[in-house]
């Protein structure tokens, strides 16, 4: 879209718009952003400044006064100052009195001051409405119209006809409004544009631990072993080798981990014989976020096989095969083929496809556009019936492609166990106990419990 | 966000909300978990119930009375209690009269009583108005804020200005409302949690079926045929040489069928002269569903994908190269480059890549929030154009790759064709009959034909 | 769901909706595809025709007449007939005033007429409100109910009221209104549905013009160059080899190509000492199609994978295995293992496969229901950390892949440089200056100015 015809198009005296004319406190870079969509929108603008005088940087369309002149032709009056500078609103609280302030503030850290911005003012000017919202904006993405990130604006406040007013301007703006109820959600509201992936923050430190502890495993048992036992330089086997044994270790760890607190929260419910009673704080936290332990364990998952797939294209493995075929030949021996071997190669290779397969499909379904499209069963079914079949498959493919290993002694290097059998835990003490979970004897009582029945009935926490 | 410091938010003194108070019959599960998400959006609660004493299980702020106090203090009320108890409520039908009665049941069997719920409550209180909303949101997504799955509330009811005061409750609770119609939708609203998938089983019903057909026709040819004339035991074929066969073979047929109704459509429009009659209704519904045959194939296309990339890895194929390059050496014969046969290799890759590219292509652009951004021209562009390219590339894939076999006797082992001919069928059909509908002598009528030109003009049906 | 049984549904005598009739000129397939979909939502339908006879094709339950009785019955007219035929309306001038015209037509063409339909209508009825809505939305995906397509519907109009009525009316239809101003806007709605994606238009050229030039420069190299001077026909490098070269280059041009309007911003913002003067035109629109230069570069990156994981399968890369084995076999030469190659092959395929990772995690975010959930500072750490890293691996990873040739003079045939070395250009150049940029002497500066500092502060543009 062409920014100056649409400027032209407010300013179009055949325009008989009959918005209500809007203040904007403020002509810094939000304040004249707002302004200028606000005026691309058909509201009237004023601005409040100091220096009331129109430079070219205001926008097109908009007068700039002294902020009690601007207040005094608007209902609604937006804050686009900082809040350091709040103070002087005291001096305007007649002319602010019944009117809408809509406080657009950001702090720099989170939880900077005791009391949120929108409370201060509300504190400030006591005969306002303050409504908290268009702070999750940027200045930049409203002047541009590329709204590419969020397009929803927070909004709350204590009085519902003034967050009405704010919201019906949100959504002439062409943005989604949210309702947060009263003016105490503003703090959160304030600190949620600071936040920076909250919920993978547990997700993506665990998996930096244990990528960690698993490299040093490997590097000591690949690399380090063989250079002091057979003198050879294999360090090379750090960039791909050693990261193909870490990734999908953790994808396995990880999707175990997603379907463990499930597991447990059923024990908790049986042992309990109640679901009314709150699950310990951890365990909540930890199904909170599942949805993002899946998503990193499927991105390990990605990447281990782009990293198995290239294995033929290696020139590690190019020259170790023609070595082979070499020394065959000079031997002259000739192999047969190995039906066992083929068997074990071809099936932990399409149990692995089939299960990465299932996994990325469980990944496309947690695409918000698609879980929206979907009804609770079916979502249930996808994450629950399709997810523990990824687990499974994902199992056996860990437990064929290395079953050999777990009986000959020369795997244990260092009385240490091969890196891959710490994978195996966590998927397997799962499907373990979601397989006696599924017995009649715990299921029956388990689904009443879930369905409201309580073993001993009492209204006690 | 935490759960605590909401449900302070709205006991807060200082919240001067004007929320209309909101009554729910019931306090099961569903009943408290609505009630907490109510209160939390700044709405004063009461809970009806047969035992009005206030539990630790009622949300914080909630008040619990009986059934006709409760009724008298709001103007909606949530009807949170089994279909089998609604019966007690025509006692109550005198102070319901007038109000909204929300009903928010579900059904455990689709079309389980001969009249919907919502509208067996309207026949047992004639004088509410009864709205059904919220039967698809479930008690854990609303108590636990994790709306994972849909935000979409249906909603339907006979009177308009009830269904607005439910619908902005909807949209306050952060939900979105879709006005479904009067109550006569209220059996679709109430059968849609408890269906599965039901525009995805006709194709996972057909791609199963074909499946196990190819399955066994796969099995005979390459397991059980050398094993009878070569004692040779291919058993391992089971786990990826066959698989890797019947997923292309489906994908291309089901691409295909994705493609043939709209070719039937065209003739059928051809033949009547017109558009204006109704297509058969096997036409209609698998025009419907053609987007989810489209996705089945873009599945088995990929795992053909990850099959086919998982070759050189796998044993068999690593004993069979070696085995070769031995022989040839043993037999002293080196073999000059057959540019023909790297040409044919190189040609049939090629085009299985950019086909997989643009499936996958056409996949991203069938997302919702995808489609969602693009105009009908822009749809129909990537839909059509790219969809008939991808057609025509996997089919020249196919073709391509097992040209030479035509030809070749031996590859009809006991007079059977190989079965990858099969896969050529519907796609070979569709576009040859595309081809032919493209000339002008045919598209000219058919172009009129949908523009609204009718050979016979008549109003009869 | 069931096309009959939600008509019935509408025409159910127990049905009381109090929706307000709404009358549509013009009996066409949009206005009979408008008119059925109104009826379904609870509306009453009453058709304006010039031959005002019931026919069987007018959807069931509505009312066909003569223009001037049905534009009498209802306050909001749809004008579903095109431009040509509106001088007809003039003499219903008298009737039409004051009620709301909805012109929902479309152009053939971008910019056909000197003003937009909406506009000229507005023309024609002064007395009326005319909104311009509902061009987008197809008759067909009206009448199926399967809007894949955009659900938007963009709504323009210089009366607020009027073009709230209208707005209510695609909420109720399940559609999702944009108030895009006043009727200015018209043309560009106009407009909207005959563009094909505008954004993309340039990446695309750009891209099929460098595939062109690299192909050509791919074809003399590396096949004309051996045919001339060794005799050997390589012809069928056209199909993997040569594409398997365009691609990387292209994707890491157009990547760097992402990124260097950011860095030429940034000196032009230096140089200035100020934000507040706009940049030159053809930056400001290289920045706005930042994100599908981004996505066309990822697409080659996809196909670069694809190509590179056949690689193996390929008839020619077999027989050069063989031979290579063979002749070292005949020649009885055992090769030792390379460390330095192992180490070389290893991490340019490691960087390539984390780069690709990265970028693939950059295409995910960029889908408009991913980007919708984050915030501000996610969306920018996202695309502007995790993008850096992006470019950094896969500089890196061509330069570890080719770093050997920069100084082996065979790979300059004809004293043209090897075609990789061309995509080094740009990324090399974005993340040196990138790299000076980060100076403190240069940051700090820069990051004044864009908080809003000036150097010399005047307001001239």
């Amino acid at each position: 879209m062409n920014k100056n015809s649409s400027n032209i198009m407010a300013l179009a005296p055949k325009s008989s718009n009959k918005r209500e004319t809007v203040c904007i406190f403020g002509t810094g870079d939000f304040g004249r952003a707002l302004g200028h969509k606000l005026i691309q929108s058909g509201y009237p603008v004023v601005f409040g400044s100091r220096s009331p005088q129109t430079s070219s940087l205001i926008p097109k369309g908009a007068e700039v006064m002294s902020h009690a002149e601007a207040a005094q032709k608007a209902a609604i009056i937006f804050i686009a100052i900082q809040r350091q500078h709040y103070n002087f609103l005291t001096s305007l609280a007649e002319i602010l009195h019944g009117k809408v302030l809509v406080d657009v503030s950001n702090n720099s850290k989170i939880n900077e001051y005791p009391e949120s911005n929108a409370e201060y003012l509300s504190q400030l000017v006591p005969g306002a409405k303050v409504v908290k919202a268009f702070n999750t904006v940027s200045a930049w993405a409203l002047q541009s119209g590329t709204l590419d990130a969020s397009r929803q604006v927070f909004v709350c406040g204590d009085d519902t006809e003034a967050k009405q007013l704010v919201m019906d301007i949100v959504r002439t703006l062409g943005l989604t409004p949210l309702d947060q109820g009263s003016l105490l959600a503003a703090r959160e509201i304030e600190n949620y544009p600071l936040q920076l992936f909250p919920m993978w923050k547990f997700p993506i430190l665990l998996s930096l631990g244990l990528t960690t502890f698993f490299f040093f495993y490997c590097l000591a048992l690949d690399v380090i072993y063989p250079y002091v036992y057979e003198k050879k330089d294999f360090s090379f086997f750090i960039a791909i080798t050693i990261p193909n044994k870490i990734c999908p270790i953790l994808a396995l760890i990880l999707l175990g981990l997603v379907y463990l607190p499930g597991v447990l929260a059923a024990i908790i419910q049986l042992y309990r014989g109640t679901k009314y009673r709150r699950f310990p704080d951890w365990l909540d936290k930890w199904m909170l976020c599942r949805k993002q332990l899946g998503l990193v364990a499927l991105a390990f998952a990605s990447v281990h096989v782009l990293y198995t797939l290239v294995i033929p294209i290696r020139s590690f493995v190019r020259w170790r095969i023609s070595d082979r075929i070499i020394s065959q030949v000079l031997n002259n021996r000739t192999e047969l083929l190995n039906t066992t071997n083929a068997w074990i190669s071809d099936s932990y290779l399409a149990l692995g496809i089939l299960g990465f397969f299932l996994f990325v499909l469980l990944g496309i379904t947690s695409l918000p556009s698609v879980s929206n499209n979907v009804n609770w069963r079916e979502f249930r079914f996808v994450q629950s019936k399709l997810g523990y079949l990824t687990l499974i498959l994902c199992t056996a493919h860990t437990l064929v492609y290395g079953g050999k290993w777990f009986l000959k002694p020369s795997s244990y290097k260092w009385y240490l166990p091969p890196v891959y059998m710490f994978s195996l835990i966590i998927p397997c003490s799962v499907l373990v106990v979601k397989f006696v979970l599924i017995f009649p004897c715990l299921d029956k009582p388990l689904t009443r419990i879930r369905q409201g029945w309580e073993r001993n009935p009492q209204y006690s926490e």
